[in-house]
């Protein structure tokens, strides 16, 4: 046994417990619920489910997998090829298993992020048969230290008859201490969540489990996986020019402070690319009070721009993931890592006045917003936190460029395919044409903040002659049901959202 | 001075304020901005509203109207007529006032209840200017004792220069007492709000503001605006007697106890009545955490199945409201009115595990709920405190008779025409067909349950036809999306939701 091991697993008789992935995957039986570690791809277990894939490529093997979030590297691909995932929630990211679920092979249950265990505490839904949990350690008294991500982790364990843990050594024992696991309790007894500020530490350092339901433990040596997010472009550098605009509007009028309010950003590379926008903005002293930690995060730190940042996961690009983890101390102390349960907690959101960004797939004149679904019917990824956030915060920011398919999709549609968000959720939409601050404003006002600030022709001035026709009809929310989704149709008819007359004419981003 | 005055305005300077309603109204400008008392008919300014239509008719007066909810009375008919509405948020109930928001003539900002006032805070919306309060008393300190809401009287009065207080002498001084005003403070300040049962008393029993803010009191003597909501009648009946025998179900599973959890109940006649079920239920020892008490909450009371119930507002028929108004005292410690931002607070409503029961316009078959448009344009009355509710329940029900308008509408369509609540909020689906339990379900399990147990037939066997259409182009959220919307369209043009050959066939409930 090494120092190393030593350091890692903590009681010895645990020790015992090391084994293969191949055999701790036999923990898992035919009909089992998985509760697994991993969000936005950090965290994630990364030996035991492809162990579990084989497994299904040989013998009868379907599993309900639940997460905190997205998983990386290629265990949701392995899982859908070898047809082992029949249920998947809370969200999902991969093509290979969203194509599965689009096609109805997988039954995926899209929730917001911060209730899967208030339905599991509360067995409104199938309970946990068994957990896998990365760690870096297991502490003296039975701990288990998660990695970059806490997501779901700890009360699936809590919840779990059996944990399997993989023990990752390309992790640094540095982490640990990073993580704050606070868990509600059941209700009736639950109290408030004593969160005041973004920084405030209010639970422990690991998940606290009696040792004796860790059944296995698998050591692995495997970094995450990074983050997909593509480098902030044109368009997103004026959608986050905009909104600094607004900022600095709001704090003109004595709304917000230098130091805003603590941020929430949408995982991806818009709501990134928007906070890595505040590098070159006059606000100071930042916070973040968000699910993703993604680059921009420790680029506003770099930056003296950023005090603190509580999250429930890191997932960054490789050259910046190389940077954090490898100087992790030059960070620590202004980070904590929370269950996404209370990252994304409707009780502090509210309290702390988060201002919250997420990106919209598309949004319609009266800033009601879809997330999730191409066309109304096929998943992208999930509402993820957006819901918990949205609802909750301060301010509710959506941002998305404002075409699609080099112009053939405008994001900005007479009516949405999909509902996610609520117009009453959506106070601030802005695209690279310019921002809409709907706040205070009735439905017919939002169409015209909207369709004059958010849109480019041609696709601006079919919304003016849709918004002629619908008011004309009369109505709160005016709108002609038989064109409402046409654009749409078109587009599935035709390859474009455009009148073939409008085709030539359109200005490609 | 009568005794009476002296004991409800307990400063003896503020009774030189005491003056008549056309001259209180004179406080009010051209382009002021009114918050209002009134939630759901209850504990609204009786004749200040009415002297200002007055004036309105005969010299230039625009004003912005907030309340808490929809006001009784003839006052929201009367400034509608007299052309005085500019705007009003956040709620409204009133025929007339509906007209004009549909014809686009008052811009209506439909707002969820508990967060107009954060709005107003944080200064987001246009300030108030004048507070118009109905009170039972102004206590020795200068605190406003609220009647029967209050609503965002609190927040009102705290936030306007100005306050013209309405004395009602037709409310009980009894009243005094049942109110419990907790403010949250400004962010960043702002603590956990203390409520960890519905029951908890956390603020004080008046409105606390300076009295000099005080520029004149009203003396009127007038009831509330009784409820209008309709007797159970037998598919109501139906709906109750499904989710009486799901929640016995549930504590059969052992996921809920005989007292069930803290109920809402949404305002009106559904609801109502489906509380009103619980009566001759086996369960005992209820609470009630929810916005606006009805008849139910005083029937379960009387029937010794309910303990104590928590609102903002109490809202009857002419009947109940003659019967408890006049035996206040024997309901008294079993009652607490709070603020709407506190009886619909996220926070309290995760905390507490509240099971909500709030009413559909109509549904789609993916669960996601309208509950404001007819047809998708045209406002019904607005989202209240569904969205407070439905999105941090423990359990969000939701509730529809099958059909409307003698079945040539169907409430469970393809696609909603307008959407306020997203599918992950609506847990249960029910109608006096049957009761979907969609916990836990993809979107296509829960068109499944939702079809087969919530929907008759000629409208069923359409939806059916309408999915196998739908899954055969596939998707996580199969849709027509030429279709999605053609039954609506087909109402429009036809008067019916049914295809022509159909006509003949629908049962008419």
């Amino acid at each position: 046994m090494s120092d190393q091991l030593k350091q890692r697993i903590r009681i010895p008789r645990l020790r015992d417990k090391i084994t293969d992935a191949a055999t701790a995957a036999k923990w898992i039986k035919n009909g089992t619920t998985i509760g697994m570690s991993g969000f936005t791809r950090a965290g994630d277990a990364k030996v035991v489910p492809l162990a579990l894939a084989d497994r299904a490529r040989h013998e009868p093997l379907k599993v309900t997998l639940l997460t905190g979030a997205s998983l990386g590297g290629d265990a949701e691909r392995q899982l859908t090829e070898a047809g082992a995932l029949v249920r998947r929630m809370p969200f999902q990211g991969d093509p290979t298993l969203r194509a599965a679920i689009n096609r109805g092979e997988v039954m995926y249950v899209d929730q917001h992020l911060s209730e899967t265990v208030e339905f599991l505490r509360s067995g409104q839904i199938a309970p946990i048969d068994v957990a896998i949990v990365e760690a870096v350690a297991i502490t003296e008294t039975g701990g288990i230290v998660p990695t970059t991500s806490v997501g779901n982790s700890a009360s699936f364990a809590i919840l779990a008859d059996k944990v399997i843990v993989e023990i990752n050594l390309a992790h640094s024992l540095d982490l640990e201490g990073v993580h704050d696991i606070f868990i509600p309790k059941r209700r009736p007894l639950r109290e408030p969540a004593p969160v005041l500020k973004a920084s405030d530490r209010v639970g422990m350092t690991a998940i606290d489990i009696p040792p004796e339901k860790i059944v296995a433990i698998v050591i692995t040596d495997r970094s995450d996986s990074t983050s997909p997010n593509l480098p902030p472009d044109e368009e997103t550098a004026a959608i986050a020019a905009h909104l600094v605009k607004f900022f600095m509007n709001e704090v003109k009028a004595g709304r917000l402070s230098e130091s805003l309010m603590p941020l929430q950003a949408g995982i991806g590379t818009i709501a990134n690319a928007v906070m890595s926008g505040l590098i070159d903005s006059p606000f100071k002293h930042l916070t973040m009070y968000s699910e993703v930690l993604q680059d921009s995060t420790f680029e506003l730190m770099d930056a003296g721009k950023m005090d603190f940042a509580s999250g429930s996961s890191i997932t960054l690009s490789p050259r910046k993931a190389a940077d954090v983890f490898s100087n992790f101390t030059k960070y620590k102390d202004r980070l904590v890592l929370r269950p996404q349960e209370i990252s994304n907690y409707p009780e502090i959101i509210r309290r702390l006045g988060i201002i919250a960004v997420n990106t919209a797939l598309e949004a319609d004149i009266y800033g009601n917003v879809n997330s999730t679904h191409v066309m109304g019917s096929n998943m992208m990824n999930g509402i993820g936190g957006s819901g918990d956030f949205a609802r909750n915060a301060y301010l509710s920011v959506f941002a998305t460029k404002s075409v699609a398919k080099g112009g053939k999709i405008s994001s900005i549609v007479p009516m949405v395919a999909h509902c996610d968000h609520a117009s009453q959720d959506v106070d601030i939409l802005v695209t690279e044409i310019g921002l809409a601050d709907l706040r205070g404003l009735a439905p017919r006002e939002r169409a015209q903040a909207i369709i004059n600030n958010c849109v480019a022709e041609p696709y601006r001035q079919m919304l003016k002659d849709y918004v002629a026709e619908a008011n004309a009809r009369g109505g709160q929310t005016p709108h002609v049901l038989e064109k409402a989704l046409s654009w749409h149709v078109r587009f599935q008819q035709t390859g474009s959202m455009l009148p073939e007359a409008e085709v030539t004419t359109i200005k490609v981003a």
